[in-house]
C-alpha cells in the first residue's frame, strides 16, 4: 500500500491508500456538525470510523492546511472549508444568474425560494432566498433532503429515465414522515411520471406537516434538466388549489427565465 | 516518503506524502472557479501546480469519491462538494442563531447585511442577507475581501493585539483599490485602534467607488471578537452620516443581540 502512494500515475483504485487518505480526510471534515461542532481526537476517531492515530494523523493535517483550529483538546473547524464549497458554487454560472430571478420571484409571491439538485437520491439546497416568515425547517445552502417525499427531488427525478427513477427510488429508505407521504414504488412513479408531462410537481404535507412546495424545472442546453426551482408555503396560509393558481404562472416563468438566461450565456 | 505514509501515529509534516496529497487534493478542487467551471486534464495541471499524472490521480480519486463528475476529457465539480462548507456553517451554532436577526436589520434598514470572519489577512463571507437592490459586488458565502481596506476587516483585525495587527497588514498586499483607499500601515493602525474603541467602524469607498460600509463586532462568551456584522450602502443614494444616524443603532442593537444569544446558548 505504501508503494502504490509513489506510482503517481497510476488510476486510483477505492483500496489505495491515497483514496483513502483523501477519503478519510474529508470524512473527518463531515464529521462535524450542528450536533458536534467541537470534538476530542476520540470523538473524531469515533464518528469517522478511524482509529485514533489515524484520525490524530488526519486532524494535525488538516490544522497543518489550516482548515481546522485546536486549543490541544478540542477541534474545531476553520472558515476556510468554506473556500471548497464556494469553488463549486463559482464554477456553476447558472447560480449567478439565478440568483436575481429568484428574488424577484420572492418579492413578487411573498413566499421563500429556492433552488436544489439532485446527488444520488437526496436534492442538494444550492440558493436559499428568505422571506421573513418563518419557516419550522431550517435548509441552509448545503442542506439535504430526500428526494422521494419532495416537489423539487420528485421534478428531478422526472429529469431521468424511468428505470433510473426506479432504481434510485429502491435504493432510498421511503418512510411516511407524515400521514400524507407516499412510500410505495408504484405511486411514486405515477408522481414522478406526471410531473414529466406536466412540467410541475406539488407536494402536499408529505415531507412535514403544514409544509407545501411547488417545484418547476430548469432545462440545460441540451434539455437536460439541470436544477428545480420551488416556492414554499404553509398549508395553514393557503391550500394548494389557492397556491397553484396564484403561484405557479410566476415559479414557471421564473424557471423559464433561468433556462433562457443559461442559453445565452453560453454556459452549461 | 512512501514509507512515512504507513506510520499513521507519526505528526504529519509539511512534505509528508500524507499532507500532500490531502493539500493537492484541496487545491484540485480550488482550481475550479467562474473563470474555469469545466477543465481539461491539463487545465487542471496548470492551475494547481500539478504534474499531468498528479492532477490525473487526483481528479481520479475525487471522481471515485463523487466530488467530481466528467465526460472523458471535461471535469466538473458536483454538488457533494457543498457538504463540506456545510459541515463548517452548521457546526458553528452562531450562524443559525444570527440568522434572523440579520433579515430583521435587513427589513428594518432596507440594505444589504452580511456576517464575516477573520481568516490570515482576508475576510470570509459567512452570511449573507440580500435586499433586492443590485450591488456592483456579487459577495456569495465563502467569498474573500482584503481585511485592511473593509469594514468588517478591521473591525476583526481590533479585536487583535496591536503586534498582531501591524503584522497582518505587513503581510498584506496594500493596495489602492479606489482614490480613497488607506494604504499606510500607521493610517491603517490608527482607523483600527479607533474602531477598537468606539466599538463600530465606518469605510467609506475604500474597498470600491461608491460603495460604503458599516461594521459592529459580535462578541464570544470570553469577549472576544468572533464576527463583524456590516450594512452595505451606496454613496450615490446615502452619505456616511446619514447613514450612521439613520442605521448604526439598529447595527449594534442587531450585533448585540447575537452576543447576548450567543451567551444564553451556551454555544460558543
Amino acid at each position: 500500500m505504501a508503494n502504490t502512494a509513489t506510482r503517481s500515475d497510476a488510476a486510483p483504485q477505492p483500496g489505495d491508500s491515497y483514496v483513502q487518505s483523501f477519503a478519510r480526510g474529508l470524512e473527518v471534515i463531515r464529521s462535524f456538525s450542528a450536533a458536534a461542532p467541537e470534538q476530542t481526537l476520540s470523538e473524531v476517531a469515533a464518528r469517522s470510523g478511524l482509529t485514533r492515530a489515524g484520525a490524530r494523523r488526519i486532524l494535525l493535517t488538516l490544522q497543518t492546511l489550516g482548515y481546522v483550529q485546536s486549543d490541544g483538546k478540542l477541534f474545531r473547524l476553520t472558515p476556510r472549508i468554506l473556500d471548497l464549497g464556494f469553488a463549486y458554487l463559482s464554477s456553476m454560472p447558472i447560480w449567478n444568474l439565478a440568483e436575481p430571478v429568484m428574488e424577484a420571484l420572492a418579492t413578487r409571491t411573498g413566499e421563500s425560494c429556492s433552488a436544489a439538485v439532485l446527488d444520488a437520491q437526496e436534492i442538494v439546497y444550492v440558493i436559499r432566498v428568505h422571506t421573513h416568515k418563518i419557516l419550522s425547517l431550517n435548509l441552509g445552502v448545503g442542506s439535504r433532503l430526500p428526494a422521494y417525499c419532495t416537489s423539487m427531488g420528485r421534478l428531478l427525478l422526472a429529469g431521468l429515465p424511468d428505470a433510473e427513477v426506479e432504481a434510485r427510488l429502491r435504493a432510498s429508505e421511503l418512510k411516511a414522515r407524515t400521514r400524507h407521504t407516499l412510500t410505495g414504488i408504484d405511486e411514486l412513479m405515477r408522481e414522478i411520471r406526471r410531473a414529466r408531462e406536466q412540467g410541475w410537481c406539488l407536494v402536499n404535507q408529505e415531507l412535514e406537516e403544514g409544509l407545501l412546495s411547488m417545484a418547476a424545472p430548469v432545462y440545460g442546453k441540451g434539455g437536460e434538466v439541470v436544477a428545480a426551482l420551488n416556492i414554499s408555503g404553509q398549508a395553514n396560509r393557503t391550500d394548494p388549489e389557492q397556491m397553484l393558481r396564484a403561484m405557479l404562472p410566476a415559479l414557471r416563468e421564473a424557471a423559464q427565465t433561468i433556462t433562457q438566461l443559461l442559453r445565452a450565456s453560453g454556459a452549461r
